[in-house]
């Protein structure tokens, strides 16, 4: 009878328990392998509701082995950029709808954070992880999170040839038409505000701005580059120091929206106006870049497309780990609003 | 000999081999009752490595059970507020000094995702949990976390009367200050931006607010409030409305510094400078209230502070579930920037 029961309830058991209980299908098994991990409240529910379902567990590890948590780290390395939230938000959506709870670790920018945080993530085995890589990440810290069996996909930022899936934008195309809108207008003497070569973004971004440069037949003055992590504080002093310089630009590019919301408090506190004394553009497309006085022209990246991207690559990824990698790069899109205009001059200020 | 060897190395053997190996005491735990929760790989090096040792588990349940996991769950109701990656970091840097491993879920404000998330971590057996509880958590809510025996502390926001241990700041006191500079600096008529009455910290402000105006002899007027969540696309909406009434306020105090920038925001578009056409102030003094031109005249709320308190109430509270309640409610302090000033009479205007 017992043997009858437990064939026709068949492969599915397991799950069917779980999703009956409302628990995870990792917390049914280590409560019927009696494992102190779980709470006795919780081992006793699912050890009784298995016997009166007529449960008889398959033990073989090989099983358990491949048996899903539903769960999905997610490993940010910064969560004050509010484009970090858009992105979590698409995310968490979108495996929220295939039974995934994201669980999240932010790394700000250390990798030995981000090595403590992920590995105690690893330890309960995630069906996934979705990563955003702190600078100087190496391929080995992303292999070793992939060791054992779980699925790895990067997001926003990558370590390129490491052969994991990524979901971004394609920044060098979104910063080069920034530069390309600047210099429609007229603007010959661009600065870039913001990002760093330790990061994927950064290089892009980088590069973006000097291809938009040299199809303009601009030469690239590294002097008129204030590199930088991307946050207010840092854009504000980059624009400062670009308004100090011998001979300042007319017009900036910014590594992302916030460099851009910093630099625009440079500009106030320099009794500048955007769009008028200054021309500048963002990155990003953050819901604040159309809230500013003047509102902020900048370069919209489809955020949630890309956090969506990203479940989708690691439910991909999870089913099969041998697929062939992928990578999603979604094109920007320009949008102009009121911080750029044709270019006045701009006599050195003393400051 | 066997027996001699686990008997010198008595007590502290899990915890030797967790120390050695760089891993939890729960995965050591774990690997040796080869758990398939533990990769293969760590699950071989932590036998080994026992073996090598002449290590003798001990089995008891009891023992185990009583095992630290060194996993402290932080739950957020939001991270897009800069003023939660401050907390985050105090938290984290407190219980990482501590061994502690910060797992993060977040909320978004929705009870149904806070329960999925924390209830997610709480299989895994957290030591604590340190939650800043979405609008609407129910005592009962909390009480399921700590039901099997995990710590639970309160930080910024907590549910009255739930028990549990809480770490913010005094928020009525907070605001209450900021009312009273704009009363000394000649105002009466001042409004509240941001804040609602489903959280505790939008009650105390609110209640803060309301001590102000009634230690000044000011009747409190509800047409000056302007309810909504704290962040700068409400700000901005909330300041255009106080702008519009028919007899509109002079002066305004903010639930937190995000509405206070949306609030600046929406003087500048609305052709006004704040500090002289009319005076704001923030509330928590996040490190861009500096940033901005003018800057911000805001309560400073010793976020660091009271993030490393909420860690140290969790670290007591494991050891000692049973210690008294303790709350840690710092007294916040006016920073006088440059949104502040005398009142001069402001025409309405049309928007």
């Amino acid at each position: 009878m017992e043997d009858t029961r437990s064939a026709q309830l068949g492969k599915v058991t397991l799950q069917r328990l779980a999703l009956e209980l409302g628990l995870s299908t990792a917390t049914v098994s280590l409560a019927l392998r009696d494992s102190p991990v779980v709470a006795e409240i919780t081992r006793l529910r699912v050890q009784e509701a298995a016997r009166d379902r007529g449960y008889v567990a398959n033990r073989s590890a090989a099983a358990l082995r491949t048996a899903r948590t539903n769960i999905v780290g997610v490993g940010l390395h910064d969560i004050v950029n509010p484009s970090f939230t858009e992105l979590l938000a698409a995310i968490e959506d979108a495996l929220s709808a295939a039974g995934k709870t994201v669980l999240l670790g932010v790394s700000q920018e250390d990798v030995a954070r981000q090595t403590r945080t992920l590995g105690t993530l690893a330890e309960y085995r995630p069906d996934a992880f979705i990563v955003s890589p702190a600078a100087h990440t190496r391929v080995e810290d992303l292999k070793a999170l992939a060791a054992t069996g779980i699925a790895v996909v990067q997001v926003t930022r990558e370590i390129e040839g490491s052969g994991f899936d990524f979901a971004g934008s394609d920044d060098r195309a979104g910063v080069a038409l920034g530069v390309t809108h600047l210099v429609e207008l007229g603007h010959r003497r661009i600065g870039m505000i913001g990002g760093f070569s330790a990061i994927s973004t950064g290089r892009k971004r980088l590069a973006g701005y000097q291809a938009g440069l040299k199809a303009a037949g601009i030469p690239f003055d590294p002097a008129l580059v204030m590199e930088g992590p991307g946050h207010r504080e840092e854009g504000r002093r980059a624009m400062m120091r670009l308004l100090a310089l011998e001979e300042p630009p007319t017009a900036a590019v910014s590594f992302n929206d916030l460099s851009a919301f910093g630099a625009l408090m440079g500009l106030q506190a320099a009794g500048l106006t955007a769009g008028r004394d200054f021309s500048l553009v963002g990155y990003d497309d953050i819901a604040e870049a159309a809230l500013w006085h003047p509102s902020l022209t900048t370069v919209h990246t489809f955020i949630p497309e890309y956090g969506r991207a990203a479940a989708q690559l690691a439910l991909a990824r999870m089913a099969d780990l041998s697929r062939p990698v992928e990578r999603v790069e979604l094109p920007p899109r320009l949008v102009v609003r009121d911080t750029t205009s044709a270019p006045v001059p701009v006599k050195r200020r003393p400051l």
